[in-house]
C-alpha cells in the first residue's frame, strides 16, 4: 500500500457491506445510520503504539482488536450496547494496514459493532482512536451513583492482562494458563453483555476495570463520594494479588447495587459475578483484605 | 499539567456545560445524549501536527479550531447539523494543553457543537482525532447523486487557506488581505448552513473542499459517474489559479444541483453560492477554462 486511496480500498476490502438498507459506509464525507430511540452513548479511546501496547509482543492485529474492544467496554461500563464505529488511524510508514484492519474488523464483527466510517493519515507513531456510538435500553448507569452499604461485583477475574504481560516479557511457553493469560492481554473480551445485566439489576454505579481496580473504584469514589472495604478479589489463574489490584487492561466491569440485589438473576447464562465487598460513608478509604490501599494503576503523564 | 487525571480537570475548566438536561458531560466512561429521530451522521477525522499544520506558523489554539472545524465540515458536506463531538488528543510532554482546548472550546461554542467526551493519552507527536455526531433533517446528500448536466457550485471562494500558509511561510506582514487568508488557514470555516441550504435546494451530491477542489470533485466523479467541465473558479483575494485549484483546506462546499434549480432561494442570508461548470457523461473528464486538469491535491502516503 502506498497510497491513502489504495489504503482506503484495502480498508473497504476488510469491512462487511452495510448491515442494513439505508445505511451508507465508509467513503462518503460521513456514515449516515439509524439509531434506536432513547438515550445514545458516544465514546472515544486512543490507543498509542509503545504507550498502550508492545507491538515487540502482541501483533498488529492484536493492537487492532483492543483498540476497538477498549472503546466498547466503555459502552458496557454505562449498561449499554454499541452499534457503531469510527475508527481513525494515524500511522507512520511501513505499517501493515491489513493486520490492523484484521483485527478491527475480527473485533467489530465478534462484538457486532461495524466500523462505518473514519480516517486513515500518515504519522511518526501508530495511533488509533476508535469512537463507538451505542444504545441503551433504560437509564445508562454512571459512576456517581454508589451509595454507602452498597454490595461491590466484578464481572470477573482480574490480573490475566498483566499476568499475560509479564509472561509475553519473559518469553514464556504459550500454553495453558500462561496461553490464557497472553490472550487476555493481547485481546482483551469486553462485558457487553454483562454491562447489560448489571444496568437490569438495578447496578448503582459502574465502571470497566482498565486503569486497575483500585483506581478505577477511586474513580466511583471521587464521583458517588462513598469509599470501599474490599476482600477476596478474584484472580486470573497465575495473576498475583498486585496484579489484579493495580495491572488494568482486564476490562472487567465493577459495579455497585444496593444490599441484597438479586445480582445472579440478570446474568443466567453470563460470566457469574463475584461480590468482593461494600461501599463505605468515607472516600478516602479503600481497603483491600483489611489493609489500607494506595491508588495504583496507570496515569498518562504530559 | 503534569498527570492526567489533572489535564482532565484543565479540560473540564475549558468546557461548557452540560446544554441540557439529561446530558452527562465528560467525565463517566461515555457521554450520554439525546438525539433527533431521523438520520444520524457520523464521522472521525484526525489532524497530526506537522502534517497538517505547522506549529511554528499557526498556535496550538488554532490546531485545536481546526480539528474541531474540520470534522464538522463532514457533516455540513451531507447537508447535516453538527450535534456532539469527541475529543480524542495524544500529546507529548509540553503541549500547551490549556490553548489546545481554547481553540476546541471557542470552534465547539461558536459552530453549536458542544464536546461531550474524548480521551488523552501521551505520545510522541500531537494526534486530535475529533469525532462528530450529526442530525438530519432530511435526506443526507451523498457523493453519489450528480448526473450529466447537474450543474456545479461552490459556496465561497477558493485558495484563501493555500495563499494564507505561502504568506506565513514567507513572513508577510498580517494586514488587510493577507490577514484574511492567514486567518483562512489558521482557523478555516464550515459551512453548515450553506450545507443545508445546498441540501434543501435540492442538491444532487455535495463535498467538502478539504483535498482541493479538482481533487474533490474527482471523488464525486468516481462515486457518481460523471465529469466535470468548470469555468471561471472564485479566487479568494490573492490567491493563485493553482491555489484555488488544487490548495484544499478551504472547506468550501461543493455541491451538485439539476440544471435550472432555484439554489440561491435556499442561500438568503448565507453566503451566495457560485456557479462553476456543469457535470458531464465522462468520468475522465475535468477541465477548467477549456484545459484538461491533472488531479492536484493531498493524499497521504503509508
Amino acid at each position: 500500500v502506498t497510497g491513502e486511496f489504495a489504503l482506503i480500498d484495502l480498508i473497504h476490502s476488510r469491512l462487511a457491506g452495510p448491515p442494513g438498507s439505508g445505511q451508507v459506509w465508509v467513503g462518503d464525507d460521513a456514515a449516515v445510520v439509524r439509531v434506536r430511540s432513547g438515550p445514545l452513548l458516544l465514546t472515544a479511546d486512543t490507543l498509542v503504539a509503545g504507550v498502550h501496547a508492545d507491538l515487540s509482543l502482541t501483533g498488529v492485529d492484536d493492537f487492532g482488536w483492543k483498540a476497538l474492544a477498549v472503546s466498547v467496554s466503555d459502552i458496557a461500563a454505562m449498561g449499554g450496547d454499541p452499534a457503531y464505529a469510527l475508527v481513525a488511524v494515524s500511522a507512520p510508514a511501513g505499517t501493515d494496514f491489513a493486520a490492523l484492519f484484521d483485527g478491527l474488523s475480527e473485533a467489530a464483527d465478534e462484538i457486532g459493532c461495524p466500523i462505518v466510517g473514519g480516517d486513515t493519515t500518515s504519522a511518526g507513531a501508530l495511533v488509533v482512536t476508535v469512537a463507538v456510538v451505542g444504545h441503551c435500553d433504560g437509564d445508562p448507569v454512571l459512576r456517581s451513583g454508589a451509595r454507602p452499604d452498597d454490595e461491590v461485583w466484578v464481572t470477573g477475574a482480574l490480573g490475566a492482562s498483566a499476568a499475560g504481560l509479564r509472561l509475553l516479557r519473559a518469553g514464556a511457553a504459550a500454553t495453558g494458563e500462561a496461553a490464557a493469560s497472553m490472550r487476555a492481554h493481547a485481546r482483551p473480551q469486553p462485558h457487553v453483555a454483562e454491562g447489560a445485566a448489571a444496568r437490569r439489576a438495578g447496578a448503582s454505579a459502574m465502571i470497566d476495570v482498565s486503569d486497575g481496580l483500585t483506581a478505577d473504584l477511586r474513580h466511583l469514589a471521587t464521583a458517588s463520594g462513598v469509599g470501599f472495604n474490599l476482600q477476596d478479589i478474584p484472580r486470573a489463574p497465575g495473576a498475583t494479588l498486585a496484579e489484579a489490584l493495580g495491572g488494568g487492561d482486564d476490562y472487567v466491569l465493577a459495579f455497585t447495587a444496593p444490599p441484597r440485589t438479586a445480582v445472579a438473576a440478570s446474568f443466567a447464562g453470563l460470566r457469574t459475578p463475584v461480590r468482593i465487598g461494600r461501599c463505605t460513608t468515607d472516600p478516602a478509604e479503600m481497603t483491600v483484605d483489611g489493609n489500607e490501599v494506595e491508588a495504583s494503576g496507570w496515569e498518562h503523564r504530559f
